[in-house]
């Protein structure tokens, strides 16, 4: 592998992962082509992760390359969009791109099968900082879907998707801290906060009763505060409500203080679980329930200053932290 | 400034450029949505650009920001797509956001009034690594276009826009290094290394009269060889035919050797005029004149196999340097 340059990595790697895309021209053309029917909209969205901030030095290439994808399918989810091709900006580190191509685009191939998605474009570099991966994925969704982040109204429910503060502790748990849980539950928190799964399952359910949604990248708070913010409301939150994995449960009952561990998974991010805005609460969790996904009622905006007011039960919490800013 | 974080920041600075895109939502929403127009096609394109690598370190970063957008609009036009929006994916550096901003947003917004562009999304995040701004690009071009890098046809023209080699000369001077020319000439080298044009008025004569096209990036001379590999075909040119600005002429009478100076002209890259494949090559210089840029035929595309001859007049040389390879 070593010496092969930009145009050989593209054309043996990375071509064969445009297959069945043809608007990606084998990758040979300077931008890809992409086709809308009538009644469609594209939705685009990109996210940059850095090795080192966004996914472990030195960890395993096929790891950065799905979690690169997911969190990106994980926002065209949260836009009611059916993810179909994105496009990759990789920055090599020095060594270029000879130490890593095989598990990185194994990753990418294995979650292309698994949704449905294909590499149209983008382009390969090298530079003097660490490896930098960009992903753009598009999506499809109905021309006439209102859903946004700005959605909310008054009187509307907020649901959360599957479990909440994973993540957190797995990412605890891979930078050497101990759980104190046994090796299987810290397997699975492990894999939660690696391998994200984007709730595509939740597209139909979203699309016929959600008024906004937004995924948790930044943390349960966070979000939700983007939410409240975005649609100019108050939200009460119940992190009482705030679903929880069995292994995350498991860790919970060894904490001296059930709202400071509350707050902590709410605060952590990197769930990309779906937070969504409903006039039909019920509705809408029965319908994700047949699409196999879980999901809970845990808050409801209120006319108010765009503020998030956060419950454990009865007892009003200040959180310190919010989640992630990015900076 | 000092402690701003990426919600403000693209709140105060960067939301502002996305004025007049109703799909961005005002940057608040998890991606963009784009619609098109029936036998509308959309083409995207992305590049990234590295402190260091694809601009100067420490230099200024209107510069820096005017690059990156121009670098891609320059692909769309090779596309024969006319651009109308893009997202921005940028690594800030360990300082973070505090020491940029306002150059930065002030070339984009300059840009964005110069080519009719708007800011539809993207992320911002910090590393540890140099400075990385990625731009995906978005325009639109007629659904039933064929023109593709693929597209050239045996007996077919080889065209070029404008003028080639000045941006190699230009960085040079950038570079410390010492021309032999006048200020004057020098300035305008820089000018064209720093702020290349990409060539949209060429877009309605290309889809007109051109068949395959590709932006001059990595080099005349490498572009014109991924022109020939696409269509499978042989290409021969003649460096003679290679139209170079005065600053060039003027460099090249101080050069001892004719042919060494052109193939460096033509080996350099950063150029983003365009290659044109077409059957109609007077049709195509004459209304690409009326639109305002000068053209030259300098080859022909013939059955062979895929390679590039150059000759100058009669003589046929040897390229040591086939230009950039990106790695």
């Amino acid at each position: 592998m070593s010496g092969e340059g930009e145009f050989e990595f593209i054309a043996s790697r990375l071509a064969p992962l445009s297959e069945g895309a043809p608007g990606a021209a084998g990758l040979k053309d300077d931008g890809a082509l992409i086709d809308l029917d009538p009644g469609e909209t594209l939705s685009v969205t990109t996210d940059t992760l850095i090795e080192g901030r966004h996914f472990p030095e030195g960890g395993d290439p096929e790891l950065a390359a799905r979690k690169a994808l997911r969190v990106n399918l994980s926002d065209l989810a949260a836009m009611g969009a059916r993810p179909f091709g994105y496009c990759l900006n990789i920055a090599w580190p020095g060594e270029g791109v000879s130490a890593r191509p095989e598990p990185f685009v194994r990753g990418l191939l294995a979650e292309q099968q698994r949704y449905g998605v294909r590499l149209m474009g983008g382009d390969t570099t090298r530079g003097p900082g660490p490896w930098t991966i960009a992903v753009t994925a598009f999506g499809r969704r109905p021309a006439g879907l209102s859903l946004r982040r700005a959605g909310a109204r008054p009187g509307d429910s907020l649901i959360v998707t599957g479990t909440v503060g994973d993540a957190v502790l797995g990412l605890e748990a891979l930078q050497g801290g101990d759980l104190g849980l046994s090796r299987g539950d810290t397997a699975y928190l492990v894999a939660r906060s690696l391998t994200p799964e984007p709730r595509l399952p939740a597209l139909a359910a979203m699309r016929r009763h959600a008024r906004a949604a937004i995924d948790v990248s930044d943390g349960l708070l966070a979000d939700a505060r983007h939410l409240a913010t975005a649609s100019d409301l108050r939200l009460d939150i119940d992190l009482g409500a705030v679903p929880a994995s069995a292994p995350a449960q498991a860790w919970m009952a060894k904490q001296q203080d059930e709202a400071t561990a509350r707050l902590r998974l709410a605060a952590g991010g990197d769930d990309y679980e779906l937070l969504l805005a409903t006039a039909e609460p019920e509705a809408l969790i029965a319908e994700l329930a047949r699409a196999g996904l879980p999901a809970a009622l845990i808050g409801r905006f209120e006319k108010g200053a765009p503020q998030v007011t956060v419950r454990l039960g009865e007892t009003e919490l200040t959180p310190d932290d919010w989640g992630f800013t990015h900076f």
